[in-house]
């Protein structure tokens, strides 16, 4: 007996996990539209070197690498690997096509990605991600829109009570500076900052201690951070960095961002944040994460990279975007009951029972003549006992069930019975479309 | 400077390919949703185990190795591998989840797969599937609506003259018995019936000998197939195999299914073919394949498998399918222009922009309004003189222009311009959304 399971980590998708995620997929795609956002593919196989180096050394370790084929698979090296998100293959394509895309280009891409994590309740080896992304400019405008269509997109999904922190990489240099962290010390610093909520004032002076951040800019760093840091204002950081240059500029950033952003979706939900980093190194400006209460982890992140493209193309291309995740967003969805109740989970509108295989020729043409009328049929593939196939179509939720008997065949009309009502009615074969559309309430 | 060209026979698909690809992947959905066909979706990597030896030699050459990870990475090993096809990992889904599917799981899969072929013209590493298949029962009903489902795709798409060839594993076994062709070269037979449209007669009379077939034999086979095989009859073939059970079974088969089919969109395109084979070894029943004229190769194929389940399970769990090509299918599309003329290419129906800075959030805020209306808004992000940003919503086919100058703002108005038609009418920002609509030719 050969092994059944999915590859470790990996999933199969049954018919009612597919229709969740397309829905929810749907939502997403149809938002980003209505944002001028275009959709782009990527291979899910890119060449090893275009991935290697761009997201850290762990990013390094947690790449799938696939081995060279034919007289060079002994070697036992490998040449290509699995797509790790899609920011990175979105900058080779705009470095590659850039004289074919427009000035600004903005596109959406929901496609699966692939980490060779630990798999944790949650955590799995092949997920999707939903990236907008928009480049060309630098304008705050860029910035507003990106927030703007991911909390429009959860909005439409029933997502009522989401936070969209924001904060700005340069900002935070210009903190720890000002604070007096040495700049080798910087990620330290940041690696316990964001620990505040979950060990307090003491146990992050603790953590500066143990990684040798000085006690000075430990406590002036805490100063600012308060209990909670969510409670800092922009003017907190403006008076704590005070002539700043970049940070100053960095502030001014962000207050256009909420400024544009207050008639959007993403209006009120807009927190500054200075605690969050967001772990890619690629980020160079505003940098975002989107949270729900009583729910560990993040919605999605983005920010600003102005430099990414020019890795690949040596020429500097503004860029900023957003990444949803698809398989907490489900998570929440099922949890809360989000989706609408009237998502279709069963195969059919409508079933066509044939009572012998000399029926089955007309359980075809009738089938045939439903489809043309746009309902879903499922035809029975046996001649069991009628009885028997119309259990069957209640085990599946098929509401209603055509049934073909040979009075039936002999007068050309068909005997459709809805089973929740027990409703039953005969109608020529011609008019069963109307029929059946009426009795599912299509009509 | 980096590499940014995708990995060698994988391709990014910008905009206008996605859409054309989208278009395609969803009227074939819809024809399959309306068969009662439901959505699976397995992962991209499979266990290595789990695809070896499904293929046959030639296949297992072709698939992606996944090297193992960490501290197993240096043995140069593979334990994981790219899908190959739709049909082992529905077996394998089909295996594992017995309990819980239905009797009779009808499921369509739309997703990549990945063969290390050598890339050629119209021959990619990364190709999309379509496949149906239907489990759980040996009916000739079940091979019909496959039969009917592709075709009905197919049509709806706006395929016209197509032929669904249709031939029978053990019929083809039957016929070879009957002509004297020893067991151990039917495989030898049928590659060079193969090339009967090719090469003629006598061409495969030659290779016959090459191959070391009998020439008694080899002349019986060449009796039966005359000069092209679409010509022979399932009369031709009872004939010819005379009282061979096995073989008088599977004519009976291909006879059914010809009934059923004959009210159903496979109606008039089903054509008997005694030399189609199809490569794949895991085939027990009917066999088909879709051509169209003047294009080589195949749309795609089928066929039932009824012992490749078992061979996960141990249990025999009767299947049959099809697989259409996406990519051959986007070719001929593309070809012979066949996509709906207003299948929407632009990035949005209405461009918003503002003349300076300040009014930025204003064109925030109308976008916004637009977008709540279903218009698909793009907003032009940087202050350029009116005149480069019209000229930008004309390079890239979007139709209205929504200008914000500062009277407008004072006002709370919009002047909304039709670029192809100069109509140019002012209206209350309020208003914009119908007078946009109304525009666009969607009022």
């Amino acid at each position: 007996m050969a092994r059944t399971e999915p590859a470790r980590g990996m999933r199969d998708f049954l018919p009612e996990d597919v229709r969740r995620r397309e829905y929810v997929i749907g939502v997403i795609e149809r938002v980003y539209e209505r944002y001028g956002f275009e959709p782009l593919e990527t291979p899910a196989v890119e060449n090893l070197e275009t991935l290697m180096g761009k997201y850290g050394e762990e990013g390094n370790q947690l790449i799938f690498k696939i081995l060279k084929r034919g007289e060079h698979e002994a070697t036992g090296q490998a040449d290509l690997a699995l797509r790790y998100d899609l920011t990175v293959p979105l900058a080779r394509v705009v470095a590659d096509q850039r004289g074919k895309l427009p000035k600004f280009f903005k596109r959406y891409q929901i496609q699966p990605v692939w980490r060779a994590d630990r798999p944790a309740r949650g955590r799995f080896r092949e997920f999707y991600q939903c990236d907008v992304d928009s480049l060309g400019s630098t304008s705050p405008v860029i910035d507003a829109e990106v927030c703007a269509a991911v909390s429009d997109a959860l909005v439409e999904l029933g997502f009522t009570d989401f936070v969209l922190r924001i904060n700005h990489r340069q900002l935070l240099t210009a903190i720890l500076e000002s604070a007096g962290v040495g700049a080798p010390q910087h990620g330290d610093a940041l690696v316990a900052l964001d620990k505040l909520d979950k060990i307090g004032r003491d146990g992050v002076a603790n953590e500066f201690v143990a990684r040798g951040i000085e006690a000075t800019a430990g406590n002036r760093l805490l100063a600012l951070f308060a209990s909670t840091a969510a409670a800092v204002s922009l003017d907190d950081a403006a008076r704590f960095i005070g002539t700043h240059e970049a940070g100053q500029a960095a502030l001014a950033n962000l207050r256009a961002i909420f400024d544009l952003s207050s008639r959007t979706a993403a209006g009120g939900r807009l927190r500054f944040d200075p605690s969050i980093a967001r772990g890619l190194s690629y980020y160079t400006g505003a940098i975002m994460e989107i949270n729900v209460p009583n729910f560990a982890g993040s919605l999605g992140g983005g920010g600003r990279y102005d430099n990414l493209v020019g890795m690949f193309s040596g020429e500097t291309i503004a860029a900023c975007g957003f990444s949803l995740g698809l398989e907490r967003i489900l998570v929440l969805m099922t949890e809360h009951q989000m989706f609408p109740p009237d998502l279709a989970m069963n195969p059919a509108d409508v079933m066509v029972a044939a009572f012998d295989a000399a029926g089955m020729p007309h359980a075809m043409a009738l089938a045939a003549a439903l489809r043309r009328r746009n309902l879903r049929v499922f035809v029975y593939p046996e001649p069991d006992k009628i009885g028997k196939q119309i259990k069957y179509a209640e085990s599946r939720g098929i509401p209603c069930v055509a049934m073909l008997g040979e009075n039936e065949i002999q007068r050309g009309e068909v005997t459709i019975k809805h089973l929740a009502s027990r409703q039953q009615v005969v109608r020529a074969q011609d008019n069963a479309g109307d029929a059946v559309r009426e009795l599912v309430g299509r009509g």
